[in-house]
């Protein structure tokens, strides 16, 4: 099934089920009036939503109604976790060679992972909002796996049954901030500011066959200001399972249900695919001429991405944005 | 006014304003079921609340009731944001000496604050429930603030405007696992399980004059396994205070209300205040004697922190937890 949340004046929207071509919904507070709530009694409230999502897609639901994207929110527009990790090693590989690191083997058998900020995130189509383009703004196309309550020490064989949403975000980056930040030792935190999630989250079976082996095995595509800036796939080259990924964070602490478990920046080995952030185009373009072309994004520049299924159906929905000028100093 | 949450069977638990002695409590459901709804719309909620809390303390409300501490949770069991500072330095420096690292002197202009795990916090009576001792379980005694609505980019003129409750906290810390996790650049995650939250919230105005420059100046009081460890002052040694630890935190976003901003573990330079740590004491002992003759916590030990006034009063309830060994491989 798939689901979203609309503008409801609340700080939490409103929940709403959404059919399979995400053009029509209808409001569920029979069931739950937001997603959190709905994840914190999934047990209860994931097969009567189920009901709901088989009905519309049917045309059995007489209140069903046109969704206007505009009205759409995060799905969650707040969490109460996000943990990103890092499991494409091209990525990690490329970005580090850019500020002349090398990538430990250990990176192999141990995720990266880092606590990221979840007390808001940005719809779809918001704006991203920055103080100074010398922050060095960049995108990262992602996927993302929501969960279940999760115990703690819960094996990587156990993980993926907590799986229970699937869904693709924009990781903004300050990347001019980030070597002062992680020189500190504690992570990143100035230097990530909030994401955004797309429109809709779904459930495993909505990806049919390509979702096995907690992985996506579909192209990430994204658009730069509208031109074709890459299509790698995320199942290829995905070093940790999303099931991995959650057994990696669930090591010393349980995790609640609506944790936000990221991919990382997807990326893959082969060159041709292109990149799903800006970084990694500067270092392909550093390695092959010597210096970096591309700037970081500037005012008014825009990322879209969005994955299709082997039909072309977008199944997610459609992340694009604009970065704008945060108006602080105007206040 | 001093506020918690008692346990309904619910994961947010309900919230209930507590008189200043703090042994009765009564319920508010007219003017909001949780503390993050009260924080949610605390313009209005606060006002409300703070004349049932004047009503409290002058014996004028029929269904108080004797509060049981066994009942309370967390104040907020769970939140959308915990970002914990390291704004003592002398902390800083004895535990970086321990393992052979030298302050930076841009950390007395540029505060250390990671973010941190807030999906899930203990009660102040809650078992640390850890896999295993190997993993060398400490405690960390800090102050917090709690934030209303922060504006990204906020001065930190301005900042301290947002401070809308305050409390301390046990920041449970997994110290072997830090050093691999730190050396792979993201920060801690694994390392930092869940935190726990005294018993109460209160408003600044509840500290009196002990409450000046946005820090909390009264000692720290620490007990380990029921005798005395330490009781630095939080007023004494903080390089930054909330208010300029909430200016670093929202350089690049706004937070949201509700977010919980540590101060990192409380230390003076003074040596005979003690500790809060037991990492500290451990360098401490490598200092006078070449070698760290206090082990890290085992199964049974206890600690237990609170702060109490200049009258003796305690003003945020006691921290007491035991460390337990988390029963997964019995499950």
């Amino acid at each position: 099934m798939k689901l979203t949340t609309v503008d409801n004046q609340t700080r939490d929207g409103q929940l709403v089920v959404v059919n399979r071509a995400g053009s029509h919904a209808v409001k569920v507070p029979q069931i739950a009036m937001t997603l959190q709530q709905a994840l914190d009694d999934w047990e209860h409230t994931a097969p009567q939503l189920n009901t709901v999502y088989q009905q519309l897609n049917a045309g059995e639901i007489a209140d069903a109604y046109a969704l206007d994207m505009a009205d759409v929110l995060a799905p969650l527009p707040r969490a109460h976790q996000f943990l990103d990790g890092s499991a494409y090693l091209a990525h990690v590989e490329r970005v580090r060679k850019a500020r002349g690191a090398d990538m430990p083997p250990s990176f192999l058998e141990d995720p990266l992972m880092y606590q990221a900020v979840s007390d808001g995130f940005l719809s779809a189509t918001e704006n991203i909002e920055v103080v100074s383009e010398e922050y060095g703004i960049d995108f990262e196309a992602e996927a993302a796996v929501i969960t279940g309550d999760v115990p703690m020490h819960v094996s990587a064989d156990e993980a993926g049954n907590y799986i229970q949403l699937i869904t693709i975000l924009n990781d903004v980056s300050l990347r001019n901030l980030i070597p002062s930040e992680l020189a500190k030792g504690f992570g990143f935190m100035q230097s990530k500011p909030r994401s955004a999630l797309a429109p809709f989250f779904v459930t495993p079976d909505e990806l049919g066959s390509a979702w096995r082996g907690h992985k996506i095995h579909l192209p990430m595509r994204t658009k730069y200001n509208d031109e074709w800036f890459g299509e790698p796939n995320c199942g290829v080259d995905m070093q940790f399972d999303f099931a991995e990924l959650i057994a990696h964070a669930a090591k010393t602490r349980p995790l609640s249900a609506g944790a936000i478990i990221g991919s990382g920046t997807i990326a893959n080995h082969d060159m041709s695919k292109g990149s799903t952030c800006l970084a990694e185009k500067r270092v392909l373009e550093v390695i092959a001429n010597g210096s970096a072309s591309t700037p970081f994004m500037r005012f008014g520049d825009t990322v879209e991405i969005h994955i299709e299924d082997d039909k072309g159906h977008n199944i997610f929905g459609t992340i694009k944005q604009k970065v704008t000028e945060y108006a602080w100093h105007r206040d």
